[in-house]
């Protein structure tokens, strides 16, 4: 049991989820009554149990993302799937310079999932929404027999307003412009995997998981002209820089040296013979900005807690378009594949 | 093998999805290039490959929603968990009186899934966001391993635009107000019934699947106040009357006589024990609207083919609120239980 949820009356006859609390009745008006709608609600009137939601969005760009989360375990340390989902796509609407506005979450639970597992889930999102200032306020809940999901799947998906003038995209990368990582990588992969194998790889391996857009708001406040972002989740490191090169058009050369990867990292991957730069991040980007944006882009990411270690790792060219290489600190060169997917199955 | 599709050249070494096309990585990238997005592309250039996606949305109030499909089995007659999941998120922004623009599609595939019968049911939803007119910007896909989902779990978002002065919702319901149902009710229910139980039980009955915006769009145009909306999805005809009646805090009659249910639907009924109240349509609304406006209402709704046997069903009175009662045919009345949701699980 979750020590900080006291189950409500309504819900009490109900230790576990039915698949009755998936069909769109009186037991799914319960569970959304009672247990999403007192986790989600903010200081505002938010709810997620209409079907639809109305937004105020006094503008003429809408930024628009979903992702489903199927993380294993559900919980690791320094998140859950809860956290994952909402700043996940949060970060989704920040990557493309927009300003979250409106979350939605889906859920598809097992049948016999405790209620207070999913209370402190449903808790844990709520959390993360009201620290990232945006509000839940669409859901749906469908329930599907036992051993048809693990626990539960969440989807999210969110609404951003694109603010005047704001114009964020791989196309828009030049050559000479800086790429910019905004902390050390690997984390979040590698605290999945901790639980997953039973292993404490060091105390200091938490997700990474965090909200980006005020990072993003302040870049742009401060007149960083950011021509492109990622974050670096599914695929880590790699997989956005190589999004990045193949977007553009253009080379991208980083340094090995300036990529800092955390020594408990470094160990566990090379314990099961991964690359760092594969493992999933879920609080990690990666910008180019043009040369003389970059003293300001430091200063802003550098003063925020998930930009701790940020640096310049690398540089636009117009050699080997739509690659990434990676210089060694004895000057040989590697190319930077795109990971094909199998590395850390389901870490997102 | 679905007869239409031809595998791509980069999947043809994947006749099933395999744990890697949930990575993010290569394999996902050959996913979205090689099957969703030929899949869904519009006459536009339509995609699902960005994290997230901009639309233009020229608006104040954005309408959001979000619903997981996990129905069982993905083809039944009349579609599939891909129309169902395109009209249904059609239909939530439909019933808020917004204009749909924009569709996300997020998966999450079981792993050995045949690469043909995603083929096939991404298909189906390009073919329904062409024939609803809107376009799947966004999209997401993971795979979890082999028995942790039936096939495929799909949840569709959408983001719609409220013209200026529509204001669609229960709270504008008024006592005298006519309660106006859009045709025959439980094909969806018993269509998906039908294949699970392996019966037949008449040539008629076919998913009533439909989008609904266009209706709703004449409507508005025709200058048919529409007080409110719902479409009789999960929870039936009864969860969608009680929802109104509950959110006017006003009572609803409806005369048992002037709900069609058609004969196969309630052949099936009896034989299973389920009251046709209760079971799911896809393409079926109740609307109120004051008396003033009914025959425009009915006048539009019958010009299309997902309104034939459009009929005025009861009205709204000041007694008993928020509960909704049926008259029958020799006089007596009783009340319309908002069901539990157990009757017919994993309906959509």
């Amino acid at each position: 049991m979750s020590p900080g949820w006291v189950c409500p009356v309504p819900l009490r006859s109900y230790p576990r989820v039915t698949i009755a609390h998936g069909g769109g009745g009186q037991l799914t008006a319960d569970l959304i009554d009672h247990l999403f709608r007192p986790a989600f609600a903010g200081p505002a009137d938010s709810a997620a149990s209409n079907d639809s939601a109305v937004v105020d969005a006094p503008t003429s760009r809408v930024a628009f993302t979903t992702d489903s989360y199927v993380v294993q375990p559900l919980e690791f340390p320094g998140g859950s799937i809860g956290d994952l989902a909402v700043n996940g796509t949060v970060n989704d609407l920040a990557m493309a310079g927009a300003r979250p506005v409106a979350l939605s979450a889906a859920f598809v639970l097992e049948e016999g999932l405790e209620m207070s597992r999913l209370a402190a889930i449903a808790n844990d999102m709520g959390v993360a929404a009201r620290a990232a200032g945006v509000r839940i306020v669409a859901g749906d809940t469908k329930v599907v027999d036992a051993g048809r999901a693990d626990g539960m799947y969440v989807t999210t998906s969110g609404v951003g307003i694109l603010d005047e003038g704001v114009d964020v995209r791989p196309e828009r990368i030049r050559p000479g412009d800086a790429i910019v990582l905004s902390g050390p990588i690997g984390l979040h992969g590698i605290a999945v995997l901790s639980v997953r194998e039973g292993l404490r790889f060091g105390s200091d391996i938490r997700s990474d998981t965090a909200p980006l857009h005020r990072i993003v708001a302040e870049l742009l406040a401060a007149g960083v002209d950011i021509h492109a972002m990622r974050d670096l989740t599914r695929g880590g490191a790699a997989g956005g820089l190589c999004e990045l090169a193949e977007g553009a058009g253009l080379g991208i050369v980083i340094d090995d040296d300036a990529i800092v990867v955390p020594e408990s990292v470094a160990s566990a991957c090379s314990l099961f013979g991964l690359d760092p730069m594969n493992v999933a991040n879920e609080g990690r980007f990666a910008l180019a900005v043009s040369a003389d944006d970059v003293d300001d882009a430091l200063a802003v990411i550098s003063s925020h807690p998930a930009g701790a270690g940020v640096a310049v790792i690398g540089e636009v060219v117009d050699a080997h378009p739509g690659v990434v290489v990676r210089r060694t600190r004895i000057g040989a060169q590697r190319v930077v594949d795109r990971p094909m997917g199998e590395d850390l199955p389901r870490i997102c």
